[in-house]
């Protein structure tokens, strides 16, 4: 037998042959991302529990193999399940999928890694719970878990969050369990509650890191609002966006606005209602922006198109109403409140307004419901369809664009709150993208207070010839202006970059991994210099 | 020449002999605390930049005389400036005391660990600043740095200081320096706004922790609101307090109320208006519950004594006070809004009142006007005032209560926001204080949506003989008392203790502290196990 065989049986031997996986098929769609990665994956292991992780780990070390974990491994348009290095055996913790505990006084879930968004939302459902979740665009069916530890986010008060988890249960890379914050005192009942602990709190080393596989987390979950209303909005100007980006800034700063604002542009807008224009454009790419401005005024939304959601009493809902009315006065071109009976009534509206216009509203208000769930916290798979932008087949009912071809590559700046930052990071994405023969497809989130995430998305069809190797290049031209411009991403892919910083930090973060992981058997190359 | 004369020679090589000090009166008084410690300091350091941080802890390394940093010193009650272990020799920060940014779009200043609460206020008042600071009880004259460095707390929606700040610039105790979040990367404008930065987070390990000296902090500032109200209410019956937490923790948890609620119980109250009743108690301490009730009643407080803030757009404020008034119905003798107006007037009618019943409400009304000064951000110096409660002196001008031999221990369990638990930690702490002769002078602050800070204080006068001892032995059996109860304190002070958890959390922070720290020249025994 050969290093990989022995290691295999070793791990078999630890959680059953059914539990390891060799097959060529299995190993080539595990590898395969939204853009090619060229790593390797020769095993995919699957623990049942945390004393198997420990296990699986010290296999690992023994053979010299290491390991890459996924929660749910549906990291797309960063890497899929893609390992950040070539050679690693992916330990897949989808089996590992209790909801622990629901407090519904504290407000807060503990889960394992493989818990989806879908099935606590379910669960919250089903149990008649008063508590909602915050819900990420991506899909159903990613985990709580792996999302936070990329430090991803929503749209709910609760949207930041790595902000709202606490009590952290950890494998070291040498087998060894450990729990944050107060969880290390066991039987403390502050342990989900309050994140800090007492002394240095170790929470924030394995976020977005190689140092641990999380295995338990307490999220904190948002007790339903006595009243919610969405409000949408729309700018039609592309200068447009730095005076709304200041005005929401200031809300968000004093308070009305207590969550996440979404602002997507003209070709975001119109990824998700529809496929590229082939029609339209006589098949040529990329969407330029005179056809682009065409397309968004024949359906009715803007350069720059805007959501939030307000939460509280009703009191409380109608004083930020006003509010937001009185600061985007003269700032867009239209601006929408949106209730439950609203947007039940405009669904009772679709069918006539097809018939009169010959416009079909339903795609746009599925769009629109969408968006207007996730403000509630409720997990939908429309954006998922979103990644067929570019494909010739439709999307289909189950969408998995790893295994259909989808192509792409997320890049996501992260820049302070202001109109002048929002313009110059749009301006380099917009003109990089067009430049580089892809639709600057952009969206701005008003994480916090004072930070702005840009999102861009580099969408294509990996089945086209030559396509692969120009989005990458588009997307490392991306990359080195915003580095140049010192936009750094709130995020990486498995394509790693930008990382390098002073000398101190990276010096820290290395004797960190050597002494905790000194045989590297944990995701070597994952958010590393 | 000795060691300490040679390591004293090279420092003030560094810093200049003017900032070098060894003289005995000085060291005493800076290791004089509000309860024995029995640290011995050899020599106070007072470096004026970071470099000079290095340098210094190149010499203590080269002479094995570690340092213990301290930002303005004023940690009462937790240890004032005594080190966590004897032979340090005392970093004193406070000439690193610039401003070095305010921010007023985005809302931030950025500090070095000298600059104080009074000495941000006035800086934001002298230029017309709009953004208001958090401030905590402790002292005008404490440190930003330092207080959020231990995870000290206010009253505004910015109360929990260690959430409020990011971009952290740390001297590691090898002299390098190192900065967290995006900080890393020189130039990057995200650096003071958005926390977590990209890859491992380092901020945790910099908080409650030996690991590193923070010579730079970016704090998030509140804009001022447009409306500004308090609230203060009262619970006469000692059980009164477990409803009261269960409504303002829903209040907090609907977003109602965006700031800390503090709860004082009589004996706290007491403290804040008076010293000990001497002539009530025919000199007797402790002061027993029936007479405390007696004194709670003559002068119009409760059991059970709250205040918190109401900030936002007028309606909002209007809104939320209407949901506070339906929450807590039934559950308080009495709640009342204030605001500047409504002061005001209160203050005009002191002296009728004085005349009337000749009873002083100045006194109770210095109070009030210190809490609600805590709840727009001001400092204030009354708070300090109470630590003089069994001292048979009244407090001078300048309190000062390390110098006037105060006594002042105090424990700070973290608990979840519940009425169960809210009783039962009280209820430790009140028995077991009164049975080892303190008064259970005790705050709950309702510090997020789900966490509630108990703060005990065990005060006495140092200057009769054998209290030390016995305000000691309270302690002990305190600590022990919520250890066995699985209440661990949210921070602690020189003394230490409750830090041993799971062996892989401690082995973890041993051996970061281990590579960082290999001559261990950098605050021994703080926060260590």
């Amino acid at each position: 037998m050969n290093t990989l065989e022995c290691a295999c049986a070793a791990w078999a031997a630890v959680l059953g042959q059914e539990n390891v996986t060799t097959q060529a098929g299995e190993l080539r769609a595990a590898e395969t991302a939204t853009f090619p990665t060229g790593h390797r994956i020769p095993a995919i292991l699957r623990p049942g529990n945390r004393e198997e992780i420990s296990e699986c780990l010290r296999v690992a070390a023994r053979f010299q193999i290491p390991l890459y974990p996924i929660s749910s491994g549906r990291n797309w348009g960063y890497g899929s399940r893609a390992p950040a290095a070539s050679g690693c055996a992916l330990l897949d913790l989808r089996r590992m999928n209790r909801i622990l505990e629901i407090d519904e006084e504290l407000a807060y879930v503990t889960v394992e890694p493989g818990v989806t968004q879908q099935q606590l939302y379910d669960c919250l459902r089903d149990r008649g719970s008063r508590l909602w979740m915050d819900a990420t665009g991506a899909s159903p069916h990613c985990s709580l878990i792996g999302n936070t530890m990329e430090r991803g986010f929503g749209h709910t008060p609760y949207g930041d969050h790595a902000s709202q988890v606490c009590g952290l249960e950890v494998i070291l890379p040498t087998g060894e369990c450990l729990c944050t914050g107060f969880g290390r005192f066991s039987g403390t009942a502050s342990a989900p509650v309050y994140r800090w602990g007492v002394g240095p709190s170790l929470d924030g080393l394995f976020t977005q890191s190689n140092l641990g596989i999380v295995t338990r987390m307490s999220l904190w979950l948002m007790p339903a609002p006595d009243c919610f209303q969405a409000f949408l909005f729309r700018c039609d100007q592309d200068e447009a966006v730095a005076p709304v980006v200041d005005a929401l800034r200031r809300l968000r700063l004093a308070g009305v606005l207590r969550s996440a604002v979404h602002i997507g542009n003209s070709y975001k807008i119109l990824a998700g209602v529809q496929q590229y224009p082939w029609n339209e454009t006589a098949g040529r790419t990329p969407l330029d922006r005179t056809v682009m401005r065409q397309l968004a005024s024949r359906m009715h939304f803007g350069s720059w198109n805007g959501s939030g959601g307000l939460y509280g009493t009703t009191a409380q809902v109608a004083a930020a109403r006003r509010a937001i009315r009185d600061a985007l006065r003269g700032r867009v071109d239209k601006l929408q409140f949106l209730d439950d009976r609203t947007l039940e009534m405009a669904a009772r509206f679709s069918s006539p307004v097809r018939w009169v216009t010959g416009w079909d509203l339903s795609r746009s208000l599925e769009l629109v419901r969408s968006v207007y769930g996730l403000l509630k916290g409720i997990p939908t798979v429309a954006p998922l369809r979103g990644t067929y932008w570019r494909k010739r087949m439709p999307p289909p009912a189950d969408p998995d664009p790893d295994r259909d071809g989808c192509g792409l590559l997320w890049c996501s700046p992260m820049v302070p709150a202001t109109g002048v930052h929002a313009m110059a990071v749009t301006r380099i994405a917009s003109e990089t993208l067009l430049s580089n023969g892809f639709e600057p497809s952009i969206s701005l989130t008003l994480l916090t207070e004072r930070a702005l995430c840009c999102v861009i998305s580099i969408g294509y069809d990996r089945d086209v010839e030559g396509e692969d190797d120009r989005a990458l290049a588009c997307y490392r031209a991306l990359t080195a202006e915003l580095e140049h411009a010192n936009y750094p991403p709130y995020r990486h892919g498995v394509l790693g970059g930008y990382m390098r910083g002073d000398a101190a930090h990276g010096n820290l973060l290395r004797l960190i991994k050597d002494r905790l992981d000194p045989d590297r058997v944990l995701a070597p190359g994952r958010y590393e210099e």
